[in-house]
């Protein structure tokens, strides 16, 4: 890196402060690094100094672009937020610490930040903490693939297959390091190691420690051949809301997300949903309707427009076609990809995120209810109602008694 | 029936006399049935009578109307046709051997034809012979459910389980008698006797006989609670052109037809490529992806607008809502089949029958090749090589390297 280009070490040092800040998905935070730059929202936001009446307006104007009101009151909120953890900011520490297991704090403007997760906007990660010497491929050679922690034999071997064969043609596997299924993608990804690297496990928690106990071989050898990627620093708790957080970024990391088998209500879906309201392609893996563990499968087939899927080629086929390498490994549907990719364009154009993340997770047909949307969405009720509401003036969403679908100007 | 309104008796022998001649799908014949009435068109087709010149230009406009040329080479191959079969009309033989089955046979204008089946404008049948003594409900108050002969365990459980939730709220279920999947719903509704009738099997050989012999048990059974229909007469044998043919009738009869297991060629595909065409929706049951019985549901879902079902209730709601029983059995979602349909309206729009079979059949994405349309489609090729010509002008269809896939108006 040449750091006459590329980001300084005081940058890097405050968004290493800044990842213990602000948890993942502070809206405010992340804005203010975005109006004031890194260094200077550490001073502000994790120390004494007030902002100046000008930095102030300049992210009062910011979050009005989004839509968003900053008040005295929001800020007090948020002051208080970020006062509990001042005391525990150690920047120094944690940049050692993860050099000394042999990883490094990527941000952005580094020559292998990957862009594909500023596509999530407002929630792109301040930073991305490694641990593992390979560097993060780019999205259209990366597919996640991830499903239920209690996963079935079915699953585990369908996950096995699958995988095997995405491996194969190049592809480098991404999951989230849990039991179940992410275990089986990250286990057949290692043994099949035709892609550079091979694999990635994104966690919720810090990187200083394996977890869940159960994997930490596992992790081990990711780490070893492949790279674990957390946005937390060193010592963080791999917390509920950090593992929905953490979702995000395995679907914003690749070209298409791969579900392989889901409750009714599960983890899975949610990365579904951020994927679908990112643009990138869902595949889903179904199975027998007899099987709890392939409930949350059918539903995403059934509300969401994700695809079945049921063997490698297939899986390729969903991969952004603009991006696709010319190796000869893949054998890719161009034509197709093309038609899904403008579809969706049409509905997303002029949407924010939020609005996206919302619009994806409407059915097409039959309405689903706030609480459902929510949970597709992977947002809260308020934010949801919010949102609903604005979709519904722009013909996006429509009302059906206690339920909510798509508009007709979006079927 | 009153005989002043309904068909006259030598009208009803006519048809059963042109049921021998005709084989099912016979455009011309239907045709010449259309124009000249049964009586005359047996005289002709079936006698030594040629038609008049006005009969013949008659013929000739509504063929063209269609989009058919009738030529003097494309009579004389049909008079060849129909010719070698002339020696074996006995419609009083068959008439008499259908009552003394306990049934009788259905005829246009009997206050009981099924109005459903006229759907199918010039593939409808000429009539249809019937074995039992219940009447054929309404397309709203029926399903279809059809599947794989070698269904597995898995198969015959979903379909029990699926077909006696379906019953229960009062649907009858309609299949094709066959062993598999088909059995195991006629079972199922047959245990489950809510509906009247409680099942219907649609066959397609002569009703005189059992077919398969080891479902005589079933098919006597079907035939005393419910109802056995076929549009061939009484001897006919049950060829593979026929239970294709056959299929469009299980499709027709019904509001929506479900699929539960399938290879990657059957004829469960060909019946829901039938219901596609006919804007009836199709419910198709997943599996796992390791199942070669469930291939061709898969690929049902992944290449055609049908819908993934796991539950009965979801079979209940793609049902036609305009005639939604007010019986509070069931628990439809009016608002979806509203969207769905109307969606299909516009697509359907001034298309033949024909181009509405193998428009269904194109793949919305990933481009099919003429044989996997033709095999959906349930078509020769050279029909819907000509459709496709058709279609492409339309901007329905258009051809991608090999295949062929919906025009971008279309999808």
């Amino acid at each position: 890196m040449n750091p006459s280009t590329g980001p300084t070490e005081d940058e890097r040092r405050a968004r290493a402060a800044l990842t213990r800040l602000l948890e993942p998905g502070d809206g405010l935070g992340a804005l203010a690094v975005r109006c004031w730059g890194a260094e200077r929202t550490l001073q502000v936001l994790g120390g004494p100094d007030a902002p100046e009446p000008g930095e102030r307006q300049d992210l009062v104007v910011a979050a009005a672009d989004q839509g968003h009101r900053v008040t005295s009151r929001t800020w007090s909120a948020a002051q208080e937020r970020w006062s509990t953890r001042r005391a525990d900011l150690a920047p120094d520490r944690d940049l050692e610490t993860i050099h000394r297991l042999g990883g490094r704090l990527l941000v952005p403007g580094d020559p292998d930040w990957p862009v594909a997760v500023d596509d999530l906007g407002g929630q792109a990660p301040l930073a991305l903490w490694c641990r593992g010497t390979s560097t993060i491929p780019a999205v259209h050679r990366t597919v996640s693939v991830v499903g239920s922690r209690e996963a079935t034999q079915y699953g585990q071997q369908v996950t096995a297959q699958l995988v095997s064969g995405v491996a194969r043609r190049g592809m480098t596997v991404l999951s989230g390091g849990a039991y179940g299924i992410d275990a089986a993608a990250h286990r057949a990804a290692l043994a099949a190691p035709d892609a550079e690297p091979p694999t990635l496990a994104v966690m919720a928690g810090g990187l200083d420690r394996f977890y869940p106990a159960g994997n930490e071989q596992l992790l081990h050898q990711v780490a070893e051949t492949g790279l674990l990627i957390s946005e937390m620093p060193p010592g963080a708790s791999p917390t509920r809301y950090r593992f929905l957080a953490r979702n995000r970024l395995i679907a914003a990391l690749a070209g298409a997300v791969v579900v392989v088998e889901a409750r009714w209500r599960s983890g899975a879906q949610n990365t579904a949903g951020h994927a679908l309201g990112l643009g990138r392609e869902v595949g889903v893996v179904p199975g027998p309707i007899t099987s709890a563990a392939s409930a949350g499968c059918h539903r995403l087939l059934r509300e969401t427009p994700s695809t079945l899927v049921t063997e490698a080629d297939e899986i390729i086929s969903l991969m952004p076609h603009h991006a696709l390498p010319d190796d000869g490994l893949s054998r890719p549907s161009p034509a197709a990809g093309a038609t899904k990719a403008g579809e969706q364009e049409r509905a997303h154009d002029h949407l924010t995120v939020e609005e996206l993340l919302v619009f994806e997770a409407l059915p097409v047909r039959a309405p689903a209810e706030v609480a459902r949307i929510c949970s597709v969405a992977g947002l809260g009720t308020g934010t949801v109602l919010g949102v609903l509401t604005r979709l519904g003036r722009q013909g996006l969403a429509e009302q059906r008694g206690a339920g909510w679908r798509r508009g007709s100007t979006a079927r």
